[in-house]
């Protein structure tokens, strides 16, 4: 499961990443902490539903694709 | 967020219903607990990555359709 909640964090990073967007504006825009942004893209945290929702919102996009790959 | 946790609990039970799966049986196929499930599907449970991943492959399905939806 560790995998699982490592590809997700990559996919965050690199949504984050594409947008231009710091660690701390992602926090800033999802109202989540900076530190728990940064654990989430190593991986470090089993992130709940409400906040994917919330990350989702805040990267305007397409966590689907991620979503589509692992689940089938 | 709370209509979100329902709209997943909804998807969750649909998904089941239309497989025949009792609770129980889910809660067997993805090694959560039945009360688990049956507090999730009523929108009471902010459930996390890896427990999405279990339900996903335990239902052998497409809760991407529900990703598609609510993450635009």
């Amino acid at each position: 499961m560790n995998s699982l909640l490592s590809q997700f964090g990559k996919k965050v990073r690199k949504q984050r990443e594409s947008k231009n967007l710091s660690q701390e504006e992602l926090a800033d825009l999802s109202g989540l902490h900076r530190t728990y942004i940064s654990s989430l893209e190593r991986g470090h945290r089993n992130v709940s539903l409400v906040n994917i929702y919330r990350l989702a919102k805040a990267l305007e996009c397409d966590l689907n694709e991620f979503f589509n790959k692992i689940i089938k």
